[in-house]
């Protein structure tokens, strides 16, 4: 669970770094970034902030931002619909990222870039200058993650 | 017809906004900056720079850039291979667009989004200050983009 002050402070985070990144945000799209901690209630350790730019039944684009040394847990993107399951594409904005694919390490500066093949296997960290990820993919349906951690559950909540 | 000193002036002040937009390039990127004439001869007027991040048989992204009052001519995306076409969303990171889609005009901001849907006509015009804009798509297929121009070919042609 995440408190609301947690949120904000969150929002407010991915907000600054995007804008050092040199993302231009609108006012309703500061309010509708999404704060993910996985249910793990450790947010600043394991969770991400994530801004989806549109997701349509064909492609999806979002801006992924992590606090410094914050991981995105292990997961991967089964198949749905008679797709192969969501396939990506990250590209690092600001910061570096260590991406673990099916076991291997990548080490991603600015300017670095991986696809991840669908239904595979895959977690990632931020350097201690935290992370500004875009994220190009097949459509998006984060619902179906299947997280390697029987803890997680994927949608958010937050305290009321 | 480019000529080379055309395509390298243009691929370094694609290389220069993108920079300025915060994007991050990778040496091999900045000579993979594609300089597009459309075959007529005067690109400051009518054309374009792309970058190609990722094309996938799903999914695609781009950076586009434009100079100042450059325009990208009308055109289409037809369908292909059982799909409808590529749809593409526009994502203004730097400058103003004016993007004409199906005789509807709609002026982009820094931050401003716009869904083209497949098969549509649309051109695009950059303001006074250049453009930089993310193009979030489908596969894209350029080839075989439908020009209402029929003096128009897709194809740069640099002069040797």
């Amino acid at each position: 669970m995440i408190t609301r002050e947690e949120q904000r402070a969150a929002q407010a985070y991915a907000a600054e770094q995007l804008e050092a990144a040199g993302v231009a945000l609108t006012v309703a799209e500061r309010a509708q970034i999404e704060v993910a901690d996985f249910g793990l209630g450790d947010l600043l350790t394991t969770g991400l902030m994530l801004l989806v730019y549109v997701n349509t039944d064909r492609y999806c684009a979002k801006e992924l931002v992590l606090y410094p040394r914050q991981s995105c847990a292990e997961h991967r993107h089964p198949p749905f619909d008679g797709t192969p399951g969501k396939e990506e594409t990250f590209r690092v904005r600001r910061g570096t990222v260590e991406l673990c694919v099916d076991g291997s390490l990548h080490e991603l500066r600015e300017g670095g870039q991986y696809t991840i093949p669908p239904d595979t296997l895959h977690w990632f960290r931020a350097g201690p200058e935290g992370a500004v990820v875009t994220e190009f993919s097949s459509t998006s349906r984060d619902d179906l993650d299947v997280f390697t951690d029987p803890a997680i559950t994927r949608a958010p909540v937050v305290d009321a």
